[in-house]
């Protein structure tokens, strides 16, 4: 590989920001800039945005570019670089991203699923390096996941593989967003965390969550959570072993159908750390049949801040 | 194909029983016999049985055979032919099944997994010819699973995938004999079944299941089951559509993480019928994510009686 070629373009297109960047094949991230999705106006506008914000970071950067990764919140053709739907993107419906963008600019494109960017960031530039197989779970809003098997992104049979968050732990369990009852992300993703987390507060009365929010039930968020658990507040601490028994029985599940056994997490929620890590772990240690328990791995995502960007950009080194 | 080339050996190791059969490779069942495993013996008097019976069973037919399959209950690294654990045989760690048989007869031997074998039994003779990926679920003593993908078993990454009877539907449900708690097989399984209908059946005098058993909860079966809900039992219809519901449910999970929306339903317990077919892809439909919704189907097996002869015998033609 040239010295001159050892760039991308990475675009994490989210449902409010689009955020762009250039990333070298180390990982590095060496410029980016944030501009409005405008997702409310439909396709035509947003691929413009996208197009447009490309150009800005090219105009200031004078560094050979090997081809652009997008992550996208959808099912995506990634042979085809069609993006086929993508729900929090109105009128998103078998869209060419790809070819659009690569007549108008000229590099080579590649589209992926956000989730499975993540992943293939995780592999090709983080904790996934060395790894054969592993899943990525990405906690935040919702609960994405992206499973590499193999050093390759297992899609199932039409691209829309991977939906960890909705693994139900509890066929009577609380709603999810999806329609189904008990899924993980009914548990673990923000909105349903602070929403459980508010209700139960009031029977703790000693936690350091009280000061840390000023008495004020609308301030309970996962950062808040984390901060009481740095301060040593025991409410939080079984708020997060709860949620990794949560999350490693799903993972369990993932283990027993698939036989993967190295699980990594990431995304904001992944904050919460050791204690999380090792409460996921040792649940799907006592949960797991027995010929894979003594494989089972959980590590901490590598790549934090700009995730999004550089798992976009490692499509580009991946795909070629 | 050579005419003469058209028939295999079907092998189905069980913990009891071994039974031995020649089928075409249009899967029908020319010839078979039954003989005892005992597996308390150990591995090199199973071979020998194994053996003894193959050699019975040739010495009575004059077909030529392409190759002998075999299903065997526990992990197995398909590509040698080695049987890695199989916690129903004693003693059976690494053993090379293939080579073994083969050094003795002079055949091409194939070894898989016996649920994996049921499912290229179904790819290869059954209701997955047509189909590029399916699950194969076998509902017995047990809740086994196989997991077609492309035409190809999925093994994972060590072999051991496919385990659908341990993907928990309950984190604080039932205990499972595997250690965990909610797994399907749980509900589902032989024991756990009669266990539960033994427990409920004084809440329901009226059913037509008192009459089947005599009075006497010991005769409780799925074939009592079965027969009453011929009889157009209520509560026997109740057990089969919380059956569905909660097959349904641990099927999501695997649409949902592994995109394939095909599932073939066979085993003993498959012999519910329509009500269960119909209350399992009822379930998953209802809380499958969106995206694959259209696409779900769940089917009975076509291989019933001899399906694990019919099974392994086609792993030879599935091979090759």
């Amino acid at each position: 590989m040239s010295k001159t070629n050892k760039y991308a373009i990475g675009i994490d297109l989210g449902g409010t920001n689009i955020k762009i960047g250039i990333v070298s094949d180390k990982g590095k991230l060496i410029h980016s800039i944030i501009t409005k999705t405008e997702a409310e106006s439909g396709p035509k506008k947003v691929i413009s945005n996208i197009i447009n914000g490309i150009k800005e970071v090219l105009n200031k950067n004078k560094f050979k570019i090997k081809g652009i990764g997008i992550g996208c919140p959808g099912v995506v053709d990634t042979k085809k670089g069609i993006v086929e739907s993508a729900p929090n993107l109105p009128g998103w419906k078998n869209i060419k991203l790809a070819s659009i963008i690569k007549k108008e600019l000229g590099y080579d494109v590649y589209v992926e699923n956000d989730a499975n960017a993540a992943a293939i960031g995780e592999l090709i530039f983080g904790a996934g390096k060395k790894l054969n197989s592993f899943v990525m779970v990405t906690l935040g809003t919702g609960v994405g996941g992206g499973i590499v098997f193999k050093k390759k992104i297992y899609h199932g049979d039409f691209g829309a593989a991977g939906e960890i968050g909705h693994i139900s732990i509890d066929v009577d369990g609380p709603q999810c967003n999806c329609g189904s009852t008990g899924c993980i992300e009914a548990y673990l993703g923000n909105q349903y965390l602070k929403h459980t987390v508010k209700a139960e507060l009031p029977h703790h009365p000693e936690s350091k969550i009280w000061s840390l929010i000023e008495n004020d039930l609308s301030r309970v968020s996962p950062r808040i959570i984390q901060k009481a658990l740095e301060l040593g507040d025991e409410y939080s601490l079984a708020i997060v072993v709860r949620m990794g028994k949560q999350l490693g029985t799903a993972l369990t599940t993932i283990s027993n159908i698939m036989d993967i056994s190295t699980f990594i997490i990431g995304g904001g929620v992944a904050g919460f750390g050791q204690p999380l890590l090792e409460a996921t772990r040792e649940t799907i240690y006592a949960r797991v049949l027995l010929s894979m328990k003594d494989r089972i791995k959980v590590m901490p995502a590598k790549l934090k801040n700009e995730a999004g960007i550089k798992g976009a950009s490692s499509l580009v080194f991946y795909k070629n």
